[in-house]
């Protein structure tokens, strides 16, 4: 219009850097980390921030280089999520579960130009340079990141063999006063995930700095977080970047029920998440490991679909849990799971079968569909109909790095299909069915692996439970049952069997069940693709009529 | 980066019509707007504002077209606020308190296609019409709106002489499933803000899709709404259209403190809004007008510096204040006085003081800093220094509408400068020691009138106080006090200025004391021109030394 002008008083591209810029002058004497003995206030954050950008910098890291972290959660993963950024970089948060194969494929992918290293992990991370040495003649700056909850500790010299640098000392050498680098233009890169875990090819998830700014925000809103939340970081930084909450907000190394529940009472918390397996955590925990709950503690959980019966037992222990389902695509949360008032008068299991659906779309994002992937037709809210999960808006990743291929392919039709099997209830609420390969296809039937283990999650006796297909030569697949049982609890294969047929279609009922340890992520979700390995390698089951 | 792709999937211009678009899916059954007999619910409203874009659209408007309104704070308002943006046109609020002759200046200078009346001001638009006639054969386009608090009510046919249309019926004309116009571009104005009351030269400050977004989530989250709030609309909404809560979260066409109450008992209100002076009304209110609060209401207030006394007398009655402060040119609030918890344990007018101060960048706002207006440079932050408080951020103006000078002006060193003077504390905080216009010189000394009405403010015969400078021959200038005592008290002249003596630097009281009503725009800010034109028609002081 007529007399307006753009410029930096009134234009600025979003970024997650204003997050802490602001908090260092807002909440410059609060807390900012707490991790063990070691505690920092924002305006310490801001400082140790800004030396590192300041370091990285003179280490010769430029605009869109990649700088790689292989940590657990402790503060300097936090700060890396700030400084890394603050040089104009993009941070590539690694899986801690990976061997150095692995993180030697993902720092070639990445081009990564310097890696932090948790001092636990250093054998991991130098075995990955020694494979990468072996094809190239460059290879990361490591810089190796000492304990930091003991504040006496320095890395011992012995990690010092080779021209490794150390974290504090890094650290040290930058300034406080460096001028940020900040991003150019909204598009520009922020962070590099690779998806992991329940899948065996990992592709890089490039996630912009506004869609990072626009996520933290719609996620402080959502969860209701006060100016002052309390975080316990019990979801692992590198999982999403701990679902943007890196960028709107202290940190577990291991996440053990006794150690949430001493935090939450030493800490005052009032915020937390975790996926489905953590809270099946804390609801079995023994009783001396136990605390009574004297605030409200929300919890956020995700990744997984959430069992009815363990959202239940969560609320009896007095946590208020909001149900969000997205995926590293999304920045973590694209649905939330929004909670009706009048819901509040249903019975208590009705109440976790509601919450157990995934919703509506988050506030950051703009549509939410079920659509067929071929036709692109949305599905009908009958709650019957299936269709593919898609999503449209400012917290979508940007593409997958250097794979094109994949990027078109993901965004076909103008929409970011997740892959994911979903129905639409009346009220416009969805639900998923499954992930597109978790579905079993028995005898022409789809059967929802969800659903199937939701009823064996609500046996008594059942700790765990995860569901895959087992080939077979006459109906193709049949549900095979791998189940953890309690600790003092008994119950043999038919008497799961059994109970299952009681309450589901007889041909949803699984025809095996083992019991034994699950493989989990180090986010905790179950690694459905080893489960289903494992399936395999049993072999067909007899042929049997169907009953 | 190498692989990424912009497509609709990830990329949305940033609108506050995603936030209605959402509720109608989100919060469909919920109530969205209640005004006297009149409810509506999300899905209602989408729908009405849907019909609304389709009506205008049909009606030939395009983008970036003005639409004005003249009304109070009705459903209709909350409607435009959407449906004017989602027909890709630009709002443009008046001021229900201007006369014929200011409305049609706005609309002739604004080039408004369409203007929206509320029956009761029909008179004023219709008279500004007239004057239009004179200049122009082109006049908008007029449709008025009946008094929506009564179900049955339709104009009566004497409004409609002319070729006016009437608001149901031009809502029913359009389709709710019209195709919404997006901005095409972050940079897409959404509304046109004269400011207006204080001063005297009218300018049109354009609003843009993207900051009316960012504001309305900053200002959610930083009053701590939840998910549903119960908003009651003191506010009026043509004021920075609502602070921007119009496009965060219902309204009262009249503020009565016997009204307010009433509404926060009746609907719960969780938060709501108010200048100064509507604190003040609500801490006198007889007691027969007033209900105990059940709940915790969070009031934001801010278009004037409040002073302590007043936000001392709020906090007992149980309300939960949050000062902000900004202009018109700031999408309403630029700064916020974040509380924090040490402060609990001061004394409570210890505590009222440090409220009073205007805080620290809003979170949609960049920067916020006290400069020297000739040499940029920043002033520190000793309490005492003065200089001009100046924004940078998202959320400043895109500029006055065909006004370049202005608007370079404004933006002269690449700051918005607001000419505001304040002070910086030690921690941080801001203070406005007044607006530049405000402060009065008298024999060289600046005097804060901010300051001097503090003081009057607390003394216990007083309702209401205004500081301007009185013309002087010698002095040039001296303060001149205009006070409104409360209904059952008395105090003259005398006791007033002994009692500033008693309180201030003498140099700092006022010469003369002037019992009267204080004049108010319909926002509640006292006219101070008004008042320094009446000090001016005074004349001046007879020369006296200085005591």
């Amino acid at each position: 219009m007529e007399g307006t002008v753009k410029c930096s008083a009134n234009y600025v591209p979003l970024t997650p850097i204003n997050f802490l810029e602001r908090s260092a002058i807002v909440y410059r004497d609060r807390i900012s980390v707490v991790h063990g003995d070691l505690k920092f206030t924002w305006a310490e954050t801001r400082d140790r921030c800004a030396r590192l950008a300041s370091a990285l910098h003179s280490l010769g890291i430029s605009r869109h280089d990649v700088v790689a972290v292989l940590a657990p959660n402790i503060p300097a993963i936090y700060e890396l999520h700030f400084g890394v950024p603050m040089a104009g970089a993009v941070l590539c948060t690694l899986n801690i579960r990976h061997d150095s194969a692995m993180v030697s494929t993902l720092l070639k992918h990445s081009g990564a130009k310097v890696i932090f290293v948790d001092y636990q992990l250093l054998h991991i991370a130098e075995g990955a340079l020694g494979i990468l040495l072996k094809t190239s003649s460059k290879t990361p700056k490591l810089v190796v990141i000492p304990d930091q909850a003991s504040s006496s500790s320095r890395v011992s010299d012995m990690y010092f063999n080779n021209d490794n640098l150390e974290y504090e000392s890094f650290l040290a050498s930058g300034r406080p006063d460096f001028e940020v680098i900040r991003p150019h233009d909204k598009w520009d890169p922020i962070a590099l995930n690779y998806t992991s875990g329940t899948t065996s090819s990992p592709k890089g998830v490039v996630y912009s700095h506004r869609g990072a700014y626009l996520n933290s925000l719609a996620a402080a809103l959502l969860n209701e977080m006060p100016s002052m939340p309390v975080y316990l970081w019990t979801v692992p930084m590198f999982h999403c970047n701990g679902w943007c909450l890196t960028w709107a907000v202290a940190a577990l190394r291991n996440v053990t029920a006794k150690g949430i529940f001493e935090c939450i009472a030493k800490h005052q918390v009032s915020h937390m998440g975790g996926a489905p397996t953590v809270l099946n955590m804390i609801i079995n925990a023994p009783s001396v490991d136990r605390r009574l709950l004297l605030g409200k503690v929300i919890v956020m959980t995700g990744a997984a679909p959430p069992p009815p019966h363990v959202l239940f037992k969560m609320e009896e222990l007095g946590f208020n849990v909001t149900h969000s389902y997205g995926l590293t695509e999304t920045y973590g949360p694209g649905t939330v799971c929004t909670w009706k008032p009048e819901w509040n008068s249903l019975p208590p299991d009705a109440q976790a079968k509601v919450k157990a659906r995934q919703g509506l779309h988050h506030l950051g994002m703009e549509e939410l569909d079920i659509k067929d992937p071929e036709t692109m037709q949305s599905i009908p809210p009958d709650t019957k109909t299936r269709g593919e999960v898609m999503f449209k808006g400012n917290t979508v990743m940007n593409g997958y790095f250097k794979d094109s291929k994949a990027t078109v392919d993901a965004f076909k039709g103008g929409w970011f299909r997740s892959g994911d099997v979903g129905v639409r209830h009346p009220d416009g609420y969805i639900e998923l069915k499954d992930r597109s390969k978790d579905i079993i296809i028995s005898g022409g039937e789809n059967i929802s692996s969800i659903e199937v283990e939701s009823v064996i999650y609500s046996h008594p006796a059942v700790l765990e439970a995860a569901v895959v297909g087992r080939p077979d030569d006459y109906w193709g697949e049949t549900p095979c049952a791998f189940v953890k049982l309690k600790d003092d609890c008994n119950a043999n294969a038919d008497e799961i069997i059994k109970y299952c047929r009681d309450h589901l279609p007889h041909y949803m009922a699984p025809r095996t069940v083992v019991f034994r340890e699950l493989p989990k992520t180090s986010t905790g979700k179950i690694q459905k693709f080893v489960l289903r390995q494992k399936a395999k390698d049993m072999g067909s089951l007899s042929r049997t009529s169907r009953l």
